[in-house]
């Protein structure tokens, strides 16, 4: 067996669709790791949680051939963009999935609308360790952090994670002064939306929504984290059960 | 104060669409509890997880004005009629959130793919009591539910949930043996597509995903309840944090 033979395959997704610089900027630090598939949004798909295109069809298309990995654009979402790479486009089971770089934090309860994530707990239910990447601060420049983002990737290959978990890896926008394994910021939106009168006399609602902090204070977190210039990590697991809640609903008068 | 005054307020939606048996059937039932605003996608939005319209804006039409409850059709996701229906609809915060009844069961990993829970997620993210309800089998008899699908609503007023927990509630095809508090099944997903060439010469990807247990016979899950006629409720928490993995990972090697 050649050494050749023994470099891990790693799928890369994201959210932010295939021409983002987040993207590029990971894929090209994975390449340093294994051999490396990106099959990504042939669009911009952020918010879109884990949703799976199931109406209508989607189609895959090879693009920038030259490069030194393959690259396939999807029209579809996150999630769908694992799926298909898994069933169609790999040669065999990935050893890594990675999503991102996201331009724009993660943290918190961002993790159930993201579409960064959607791919990355996509990676996980399919049993492969899965890693999603994102950056504070849309603009914000992500070279800084790269030697992390490849360290993590590593580490994870080489200790693996546990079957139904993930990590959410959060990079902060202001200088680094280190490495924190996280908890989920507890948090809420104050919903919102802006109303405009649109061409054909109707009213078009445009979401305004803030996100809250419940939590601001706690340094487990990992928006403090990220907000104190630290990589926040966090695992994330598949099941949702909340297994304390499981004993008090066993007490309640369940009978008609 | 009058006993009218006391009534709760219930936000219903759904992810079948304002027009799916599932809502009328669930708002029927809530009206016999309370005040009812019914605020459900204009169409069908099945697998959008708690995905959310940032890109362009929605529209919110009444619809149904003569009826027990009013009805507004929004072109967006579940999570956005939740949102909408909070911010703009809604005459104050409602006491409970509901979403189903679900033509289709959303037992298992389906809690992270399903527009129903996302509708419930987005309930319990605002901080109201919030309750998904589905039923296995996509043209099932609903009907013989009803009187649980009130009567667990009719718990949750009285009890309430633990901050930041929804229920996913899961109702069988086949006849009723009881109700079982369980927890989410672990489970992944044999991954495929059907291919088939489009009128332009191109190749559409159908996806052809099978559910795929990983632990059939365990019964305190809430696919095996399901499957042997129990009402399956498990208690659905919005921290993914894996708290486990937290101790674990900080034992590797971050330094760079």
């Amino acid at each position: 067996m050649t050494s050749e033979a023994k470099r891990p395959l790693i799928l890369v997704a994201n959210d932010d669709g295939i021409e983002a610089q987040g993207i590029a900027l990971l894929a090209g630090v994975m390449v340093e790791i294994g051999d490396v598939y990106v099959v990504a949004p042939a669009e911009a798909q952020s918010a879109m949680s884990q949703a799976l295109t199931t109406r209508k069809p989607i189609r895959v298309q090879e693009v920038g051939q030259d490069g030194p990995y393959r690259q396939f654009a999807v029209t579809g979402t996150p999630t769908d963009c694992v799926k298909v790479a898994l069933a169609e486009i790999l040669p065999r089971k990935p050893d890594l999935v990675v999503s991102g770089i996201n331009h724009g934090s993660n943290v918190s309860i961002s993790v159930l609308y993201s579409g960064t994530l959607g791919a990355t707990l996509e990676g996980c239910i399919a049993g492969i360790p899965s890693i999603g990447y994102s950056q504070h601060g849309r603009d914000a420049d992500m070279t800084p952090f790269l030697p992390y983002v490849k360290h993590i990737a590593l580490q994870v290959l080489e200790h693996g994670l546990d079957d139904g978990v993930c990590l959410n890896v959060n990079c902060p926008s202001v200088p680094l002064q280190g490495l924190r394994i996280c908890r989920q910021t507890r948090a809420t939106y104050a919903n919102a939306y802006e109303t405009r009168l649109a061409h054909d006399g109707e009213t078009d609602y445009h979401i305004k929504d803030t996100f809250q902090n419940l939590e601001r204070e706690s340094r487990d977190t990992d928006s403090w984290a990220v907000r104190h210039g630290y990589i926040a990590i966090v695992p994330v697991r598949i099941d949702m059960t909340d297994y304390r809640s499981t004993l008090k609903l066993n007490t309640w008068q369940w009978e008609l």
